[in-house]
C-alpha cells in the first residue's frame, strides 16, 4: 500500500506545482487517508510540492499520542510529528521554516471560517492559500488498489444478499427491520468492517420512497421488496440495489421491472470514456421518459463512490463535465409509484476503456422469492 | 416533543439580543436538529431574535424535496422552503428581507471557508456576523426530553451487557470481533437505532490500549475483557466502560481493578454544580497518582455526550469552566499496563443538585466470568 500512497503523493505535487504553491496543508481526514494509509481519527499532513527526493523529506505528517504505534506501522515512509491539534502543529512547523513554504495551499472546502484563522495565525509568514478539491481532484480516479478495495466491497455485498435469500430471509412475516438487520450481519460475514451507509429495506407501497428507513413494516405476499447496501470494505464503499418479489410479480410490477431493468441497461451503456455525465443520465432517463414515467424517476442517475458513499461525478442533469477511466460511479434509475410501490435496480462499475467493469454481479433479472 | 423545540428556539433568541444579533443561520445539522427536531440529513434554519410572536413567523425552515412529508411531520410549526441547497436558499431569504435580518450570526465554527464566501454573496445586504457555538452553549444543560432519550440509551447498552454475560458470550474462544457484534445486536434488541460508537472489547493485552479496535484475538481464561460501548437513542449516545475478568482475577488484576474502581466512585462524589472540570479530573487522577500509577492513566477522566458522543464539557485537566446541573458527562479513569493489561470503569450521569443522577446502572463490583 506505502507504493500507492507514495504515487498519489507524488501526483499531488504536480498539481502544487501548476498552481505554483510549495506546499499543500491537508486536514480533511479522508485527504489524509489516501496519501497516507492512516486510519485514526486525528492527523493532519503538510505535502511539499518539490520535484525531487527533498519533496518527501519535507512532507511531514502530525497525529495525537494515541495513535503513536498506529502511524509508525501505517505512515512509515514519513516524518511524524506528535501533537493533539495536529492541523495546528503543522501551521506552526511551517512557519518555522517559512522560506520553504511561502505559498501553501489549505483546503477551504473543509477548513472553518473559525479554523482558518487560527491556522492563518500559526501560519505566520506564510501565505495560506485557498485550494480546494485538488486531493477530492487525484480521488476521482480510482488507482488499482482501490478499485480491488471496491471490488471487495461489492462482492461481501452480493455474497450477503445470496445467504439472505438462500436461508429464507425474505419472506412475507418478517419486518423490514428484520432483514435490514440479518443484512448487514451477513456482510460482516463476508468481510465487511461495517455496512457502508444506513440499509434501505422498503416492502410493500415504502418502496416508492426512494430513500425509506426499514420500519416495523411487515413484507407481504405481492410485495416489492427494494434493498439498497453496501459494504465497507479497507475504507471503500460499494452500492447496489436490488428489487424483488414476494411471490408472483402482478402485471404492473412487472412493467415497471422491465422499464426500469431497460434504463438500467441503457444507463450502463452509456458509460464509456469522454460521455458527459448529462448525457449519461439522459441516456436512462430518455427510455423512462418515453415510457411516460419521468415524472416518476425523482433523481439522478447515478454518483461516484469510493471513500465517500457519495463523491464525484454526479452522473444527472444538474452534474457537469465528462466521465474518464478508473472512475467508480453508480448507476441507478427508479420508477415511484405512490401507494403502490417502486423499482430500483443499482450497479457499482468502474469506467474502463471499452465496456465498463460491472462490480456489482448479482443478477438483475426480477427475482421472485 | 415540538414543545421542547420551541422552548429551545426562545432560549436562543434571547442569547441572540444579547448579541445584538436580529437573527442566526443555523447550517449545523444536530444543531438544526436540536432546535426542530428534523433528522434528516439536508437542513438549514433561520431563527429570528425578535422578542414577541412575530419571532416564529420570521424563523425559516428549509431542506430538500426528499424531506417533504418528513419536514411536515417533524417540523410543523415553523414555515418550510423546500430547496436542495438549503442554506443558500435561506440566506437569498434574509437578503430579500434585509431590514429585518441586518446583523445575522452564522456558525463560523461550522461553516468552511469557501461555504462562508457563497453565504456571504447570497446574503447581499445583510451582515453575515461570526456567532460561534451559540446552540452549543444552549446544548451543554440537557432538557428532561433530552434526559429521558439518555436514560433510555443507557438502559439499552445495561441490558445489552446483561443479555451478554446471561447467555455466556463472554468466555474463553471467542474472539473479539465476535463479542463486539452480538453486544451490538444486544443493543438493537433493546431499541437502540445502533451503537453510539464503534464499540470496543479488548481481551487480554490488548485491555491495556486505550481506544483498542476490537480483532480476532481470543478470548482466553484469566483475560481482563474491556467492554466500552453505548446506545444511540432519538439521536442520544449513551457511553459506558465495564472491564471484567475471565475466571478467576489475579492479584495484580484486584489490585489495579479496586484501584480504578475506587478513582471512580471519587470522580462521581467530585460530580457536583458548580464544580470546577479540572477539579472532578483532578479527585479521580489524585486517587490514582497517590497509588503510584499516574503516568499509568492516560487520559482525561470524561466528556459531555448528547446528541454527540463527545461535547462539552471536557472533564480533564485540558477543560476550563465549572459543571452546571442538567449537563450529561461521563466519568471514566483507567489505568493501563502496557504487555498485561488494563481496566477502565465509566459511567454516564447527569449533574443535578446534590447527587449525580446515575444513568448507567452495570454494577461496578468486579465480575468474573
Amino acid at each position: 500500500m506505502s507504493e500507492s500512497h507514495a504515487r498519489r503523493r507524488h501526483d499531488l505535487r504536480a498539481r502544487l506545482r501548476e498552481r505554483e504553491l510549495d506546499a499543500m496543508l491537508v486536514t480533511d481526514l479522508l485527504n489524509v487517508r489516501y496519501l497516507t494509509g492512516f486510519t485514526g481519527s486525528n492527523a493532519a499532513l503538510v505535502v511539499h510540492a518539490a520535484d525531487e527526493q527533498g519533496a518527501e523529506a519535507r512532507t511531514v505528517f502530525c497525529t495525537d499520542g494515541r495513535y503513536l504505534t498506529q502511524a509508525a506501522e501505517q505512515v512509515p515512509d514519513l516524518e511524524r510529528v506528535i501533537d493533539r491539534a495536529s492541523a495546528m502543529a503543522l501551521a506552526e512547523r511551517v512557519s518555522a521554516a517559512s522560506g520553504q513554504y511561502r505559498r501553501t495551499g489549505f483546503e477551504s472546502q473543509h477548513v472553518t471560517v473559525d479554523g482558518h484563522e487560527e491556522l492563518a495565525a500559526a501560519a505566520g509568514g506564510v501565505e495560506l492559500v485557498r485550494a480546494p478539491g485538488l486531493v477530492e481532484g487525484l480521488r476521482l480516479i480510482k488507482d488499482e488498489t482501490e478499485i480491488e478495495a471496491l471490488r471487495m466491497a461489492c462482492a461481501a455485498a452480493d455474497r450477503a444478499l445470496a445467504d439472505l435469500i438462500e436461508h429464507g430471509g425474505l419472506r412475507p412475516g418478517r419486518t423490514e427491520l428484520e432483514v435490514a438487520r440479518e443484512l448487514d450481519g451477513r456482510m460482516l460475514d463476508h468481510g465487511a468492517a461495517g455496512p457502508s451507509f444506513d440499509t434501505i429495506v422498503a416492502a410493500g407501497v415504502n418502496s416508492a420512497i426512494p430513500h425509506h428507513r426499514p420500519s416495523d413494516a411487515v413484507l407481504a405476499a405481492g410485495d416489492f421488496v427494494k434493498l439498497d447496501f453496501g459494504a465497507l470494505v479497507d475504507g471503500y464503499h460499494s452500492d447496489m440495489t436490488r428489487t424483488l418479489v414476494l411471490g408472483e410479480p402482478a402485471d404492473w410490477q412487472r412493467e415497471i421491472y422491465d422499464l426500469v431493468h431497460a434504463a438500467q441497461a441503457a444507463g450502463r451503456a452509456a458509460v464509456v470514456v469522454d460521455a458527459d455525465v448529462r448525457e449519461i443520465d439522459g441516456a436512462a432517463r430518455g427510455v423512462i421518459e418515453d415510457a411516460g414515467y419521468g415524472e416518476q424517476f425523482l433523481h439522478g442517475l447515478g454518483h461516484g463512490v469510493g471513500l465517500e458513499i457519495h463523491e464525484a461525478p454526479a452522473l444527472s442533469q444538474r452534474g457537469d463535465g465528462r466521465i474518464a477511466a478508473g472512475m467508480a460511479v453508480t448507476v441507478e434509475p427508479g420508477v415511484y409509484l405512490p401507494g403502490r410501490g417502486g423499482v430500483r435496480i443499482e450497479d457499482t462499475l468502474v469506467v474502463r476503456p471499452g465496456t465498463p467493469e460491472l462490480l456489482t454481479l448479482t443478477t438483475k433479472e426480477l427475482i421472485a422469492v
